[in-house]
């Protein structure tokens, strides 16, 4: 069997084994894929009516051999060999940490996440999740956290038609069977978000469940059992993020040593080192105390926090020395909770200032809906006026330099930019009438931007020395100074 | 000699003395001031010329009776009586602090400080100074932050025509010899504002000096000379506080041992016991340590902060146990600084932000104008939009029960009221569309407030039980529900 497989694309070796007894359980795979002096070990999985798989990413172009390993005779030492070619178009390979507070993809390209939510989007109904993945191709957004098993909370009571367990008649799940029809539907899931350029920030445990189906108390055996199964079936998609929980702290049947167990049984399982992080609920950063799971411990990719104040972003930088992704910081909408009502100016504003402090920003949406159908939530359509303004700095952002810094020389102002070359420093809620700038040695394009109105205008001229730029007065301002490059 | 003073007015004992030498340290007035069992020791001062006068507040009604001691033999024994009638309509006494977290007149009346900030406007000339009179007399301000001493900043480099201190021909002070005539200007300034309502926030000393006067780096035995003799004036003045110091973080000369010494100074010269703070700069409060100065150390009487994030004003009120008045959030207006620039509605959300969670805020308005004059340095007049909100607010809020609290079971939007009776809720930035709420037992009338546009619409009908609110949707609103008495 000779095969090709690109690189960071799929490879996957299909094999028959027993069906007896719960083969989930009773039977183990896993393989080593080998090239030169290289070898990686990987858990396969079975995936029902006798079907065994494994799968692997291979991240390194030419001939890799494999052999199986397994407690059944007819699933181990099997070996074989395939191709690795180059990566076609669009593919970069899985986003990794760059330095201390950017992500690449791993052929090195930048990756600057703007990312939504749609907790619950697999569990809609075919058509909305049809709709989802519309609006998703029109959205200015690389990544989606979305939630494995179901939700059960406000504006969401909806009976997803499949789980990740199989159910029994009386209701309750077999925590020892996987329903791979389940996992088929989550993995074309994140292949359609791949094809949309879409990295899936895949939740592996929430609190939504509030004693409907028992997901969130599952003990700690079924939990890594879970794990090791997920695992298995994913982690060869380049585009997965593991975020182990979503508001952990909800969770009362899981304690922090519980956390710190799942994220070293991820990390353990993962042969790829897919981005890793956990989200907290309102056990917050305190202005006194530090509240939040401690973003510092080895096996964190990430800090991925939910805070309504996004200007602490460059605090979490320095405490951390991780990149920082505001996760939740409210949705643009009008629901009651507090978390759900903010206007599309301030949702943008948020997004401007985790920015211009060094960190990246999470959309959500959560406007009424006639049949409750909230993005956040559900997914379907998206209302808000957000979205675009969030393309604009997206497309800002993009065309800045890659390893843009924090700019601490101006302190009064958060800025954003590399020393001497470019500048991106963000007024928000401020409106001065003008600003005096020293700009540093060279001349200077200055471009006043609108970011709501999405406008930018150059002021006219070639700048150097001090120089004084007229602001139009408004807020929702931010200034772009970039160096002209020598003729 | 008998005389009259009504309660909390200001008895003066005018006597004539010795002028030889320099009578400002060479000779020291004092006098007790009893009515039954209780005494007073109180400073006087030299006036100039040859005139010595004592200054008493008397707190009670009744007959006094004085006995003055004095090492020139003129003004040493000197006794008398004078009697003190009742307080005539608005003199309710001084400002004392109310339990935790309010204020009252003595005389019990609640005072609900609602202040701005004019530096310097007694250093500017007399018609600038009439105007912002006349400005206070139409503004919603009912405290005024000011500066002994004058001012050399960004946009106030005015030389003023008098200073505390005698000039000498070189140009520098003689730091041992008052001008009694910058001292008359400052009391009918204080008398000014006294009748207008307005405590006079004093500011004792501050850093915009910058090398031009030096009175901000005067030694230790200077600033106590300074402070007693200041005190000995103004004390009596029922509408001073004392401000040790605006931005004091920003007065390299001094040490925090210097401020505690300051504040103790006049701690023991005021035998009034008036209100007592000093005010940061930008060593403010951190997210990770407090660096403010103590404000829990016995002699400050409540917290005079200057932050931008005014929401912090629960924790400092928590933090300290004493009343909370955020003295500076930043400044309507446009000037470049970024204390200078918020808008209107930045501004008002501001106070609202500060008063639902349980303080206080204060105004300042920071406009270019072609003359530089602008309200926040020099008074004269007020451009923008905020004042008027503020006044609304003012009046809510002296419409709502005296002794509100904090409502922590509203625990998601600020809330101030008196459980069970009185609740006043804000939204600020948040626009939901509507709110459920589970009254307590009663009947309530439920008023949904634009604190922008400044109207109080009333919710149909009488309420009870759980309620659904419909809101606006739009930014800036609050809530009040306020039980209906039974007939």
């Amino acid at each position: 069997m000779t095969e090709s497989t690109e690189r960071w694309g799929l490879f996957e070796l299909v094999l028959q084994g027993p069906a007896d007894g719960n083969p989930y359980k009773d039977y183990e795979i896993s393989a080593t894929f080998s090239k030169g002096d290289r070898s990686l070990r990987v858990r396969g999985f079975y995936d029902g009516n006798g079907t065994y798989r494994v799968r692997f990413m291979p991240d390194e172009e030419g001939e890799w051999r494999y052999e199986t390993f397994s407690n059944a005779a007819e699933l181990n030492g099997v070996s074989g060999n395939f191709t690795c070619t180059p990566p076609r178009p669009g593919n970069h390979g899985p986003v990794r940490v760059r330095g201390s507070r950017h992500f690449a993809y791993e052929d090195g390209t930048p990756y600057l996440p703007f990312g939504t939510t749609c907790y619950a989007w697999i569990h809609m109904n075919r058509d909305l999740q049809e709709q989802t993945l519309n609006t998703l191709a029109q959205a200015p957004f690389n990544k989606l956290r979305m939630c494995v098993f179901p939700k059960n909370y406000s504006f969401n009571k909806e009976e997803p038609d499949l789980f990740p367990f199989v159910r029994k008649a009386d209701g309750t799940f077999d925590l020892e069977v996987f329903d791979p029809h389940f996992f088929a539907k989550l993995e074309q899931r994140i292949l359609d978000l791949q094809r949309l350029g879409i990295e899936a920030d895949l939740i592996l445990f929430h609190p939504y469940d509030k004693g409907k189906w028992g997901f969130d108390e599952m003990d700690a055996a079924t939990d890594d059992y879970y794990l090791r199964y997920i695992i298995a079936r994913l982690a060869s998609y380049r585009n997965v993020w593991w975020s182990m929980a979503n508001e952990y702290d909800f969770m009362k049947a899981k304690t922090m040593d519980d956390w710190d167990r799942v994220f070293r049984v991820v990390q353990e399982e993962d042969p790829y080192g897919h981005l890793r992080s956990i989200h907290n609920g309102t056990r917050m950063y305190d202005h006194r105390r530090v509240f939040l799971y401690d973003y510092g411990k080895p096996w964190v990719t990430h800090v991925s926090v939910q805070h309504w104040d996004v200007t602490l972003t460059s605090i979490w930088l320095e405490e951390y020395g991780k990149p920082v992704i505001v996760d939740e910081c409210c949705y643009e909408g009008n629901l009651p909770q507090r978390w759900g009502n903010i206007t599309a100016e301030e949702m943008t504003r948020r997004f401007w200032d985790t920015v211009t402090r060094g960190g990246y920003c999470t959309h959500g949406e959560t406007y009424t809906h006639p049949n409750d159908e909230i993005w956040w939530a559900k997914g379907g359509r998206l209302y808000g006026q957000s979205p675009e303004r969030i393309a604009f700095l997206r497309s800002i952002l993009e065309a800045a330099p890659a390893d843009y810094d924090l700019m601490p020389e101006i302190y009064d102002v958060p800025t954003i930019g590399v020393r001497g070359v470019y500048y991106l420093m963000y007024f928000g809620l401020l409106r001065p009438a003008y600003r005096d700038i020293e700009l540093p040695e060279g001349r200077f394009r200055v471009e006043i931007i609108d970011t709501w109105n999405m406008t930018i205008e150059e002021m006219a001229g070639v700048h150097e020395g001090t120089i004084r730029i007229r602001l139009p007065g408004t807020t929702n301002i931010a200034v772009r100074i970039t160096r002209i490059e020598d003729q």
